[in-house]
């Protein structure tokens, strides 16, 4: 088998739900189809699921038959434990030649009769939290094409979402570009990507430069961020994808009502003021021209006019769009990008 | 067997020298006679050997008569391989108990006869580029006690040395200090550490807030610093190690005649100003009080008029104590820190 550099996925895939019934533990199942209709064939459920992804129910078989390549696990019931019922399917997919994509904290390898039922199909046991074994180092050499990256104020604040939705906006203002992923379920929805958490500390950038190769000119990844600079325990994981990244521009993502660091309570957030210079700073360092194109922010705990208010003076006070994504998309983003960089 | 969070070993050690010729790859041999001479019962040579520690010679039977603990094999000759004539001390060593201590790129685990000899005698083999496997996530909280870190402009520009030669120098100033390895050779110098490049990126901070724990209010962590915040390649390690190492004082280490990162020749290096300014504003976000304390300068290839005044010029511009710690040692720094702290 030849040595992957990435995780690579194999669509069209049929996603395993069996009998949840907190769409909380479906949430990757709903972002393929809510991101990458066009990857997804099927869902897999038992008696007792009350969820419904919205795309046709299929067995094994019928996946086979329909052209399905690979089985989706995304977050199993409870905290990582898999019921029986469920390894029986993913067993019986692995039997009949799917590749096996799993996002669990277990090794699908560990699984003796997963492990023996792909091994005498040759299909692929693919667990996303691990990255490949050969990274490089970063070379810091400067790529063709054109580079976003969407960075935080803090871990879970966004910057997943704002890649996928930065990247739906700028193909609909006819911009060409990627969603990159750096993590775990951003690889189930791209299909390919690196969990940069994961890898080997030396190999940081290394993995940056991969995740975001040499593309066209007008061409724009959207790489989604990880952690964040001001984060204690994760700053490492961010400059280093930051660096790697070599963007040409970034879309900080912030949340309006959170004060201090999720979790690590005694660290205050910047203001948006510092994040902006800090990374300007840092990442002129692989790219001089490096700016912000944007602020993203979660404004679900604010009122309808707080909303606005808050909003209009970020504005006012970067000059830059400011976007709830999931309220208003990306589309202000976009288009100033398309000024800035198309005309 | 207790999880061990550091990598720690245990002293008295015989160094294995073999057959070298060439004092390059005894290295961490005479590191070790250098600075921990107490640590040092012994070393091992064959015929052919021209290198001499300054150490008694022992057979294997002799050091563990002796009270060795451990086997320590700095370098191999050339590029990671071992004569077979090595191998055969090395089994001698860990069936009589001995515990083997491995800076090669190999895994001493994977060498059957070394695996079996050390399984039937207990003795433990480690590979110190090996990371324990169950660090934690940083925390960010405040440690007692106070740590400086040496950071660099460059990679490979004088860290580990720098921190040595302090070490060495605020315990002759009167001052309770201890020297922190985040590197293979300053463990085997320190005889405990971790590996902070070979970590996983997520556990970069809780490797380096495990390196120098709570500690006396008075006392001084001397941290081996890595890589550098502008390296392209390894920027996310020393943010990392920076942010967990929480760092009330920083030495910066600078090459009087380099100019662009070695290897990477298209990234020129920072001015001390600028390389003394990224470090406090990036560590002043766990140690509000951060800054620096004296540059550690080699001017190997200036001649004595051009180093005196390259130094006297650092030190005009900067006010701060500026040292080649080969030719001057880390003394001047060490009295200034005494003046600051605890004057």
């Amino acid at each position: 088998m030849t040595k992957l550099k990435k995780v690579q996925l194999n669509a069209p895939y049929l996603v395993l739900i069996g009998d949840l019934t907190d769409p909380t533990y479906a949430k990757t199942g709903f972002g393929l189809v809510q991101w990458q209709p066009d990857r997804v064939a099927g869902q897999l459920r038992f008696a007792g699921c009350t969820l419904d992804l919205g795309v046709p129910d299929m067995t094994v078989p019928e996946a086979v038959k329909a052209g399905v390549k690979s089985l989706v696990i995304g977050v199993a019931p409870i905290g990582g434990t898999v019921p029986d019922k469920w390894w029986d399917s993913i067993e019986e997919a692995a039997r009949a030649g799917l590749d096996i994509v799993c996002g669990l904290h277990l090794k699908l390898a560990d699984i003796p009769a997963v492990a023996a039922a792909a091994e005498a199909s040759g299909a692929r046991l693919i667990d996303v939290r691990t990255p490949p074994g050969n990274l490089p180092i970063g070379t810091g050499i400067k790529r063709s094409g054109k580079r976003v990256l969407t960075v935080g104020t803090d871990c879970a604040i966004g910057k997943k979402y704002t890649a996928l939705a930065l990247h739906q906006a700028l193909q609909k203002a006819g911009i060409n570009s990627t969603f990159r992923a750096s993590g775990q379920t951003g690889i189930m929805l791209a299909g390919e990507g690196v969990p940069i958490d994961a890898v080997v500390a030396d190999f940081i950038s290394g993995a940056a430069e991969l995740i975001s190769p040499d593309n066209e000119d007008a061409h724009w990844d959207v790489i989604e961020g990880q952690g964040s600079l001001f984060h204690p325990g994760y700053s490492g994981v961010s400059l280093g994808l930051l660096h790697g990244s070599q963007p040409d521009a970034f879309v900080l993502c912030h949340d309006a009502t959170r004060k201090f660091v999720s979790g690590w309570e005694q660290y205050p957030l910047p203001s948006i003021g510092e994040a902006i210079d800090q990374h300007v700073l840092l990442g002129s360092r692989t790219n001089p021209d490096i700016r912000c194109v944007g602020i993203s922010i979660n404004t679900s705990k604010l009122s309808e006019d707080d909303r606005r208010a808050y909003l209009a003076e970020m504005h006012a006070e970067t000059g830059l769009p400011c976007v709830d994504p999931i309220i208003d998309g990306c589309g202000d983003i976009a288009d100033h990008m398309k000024q800035l960089y198309t005309e």
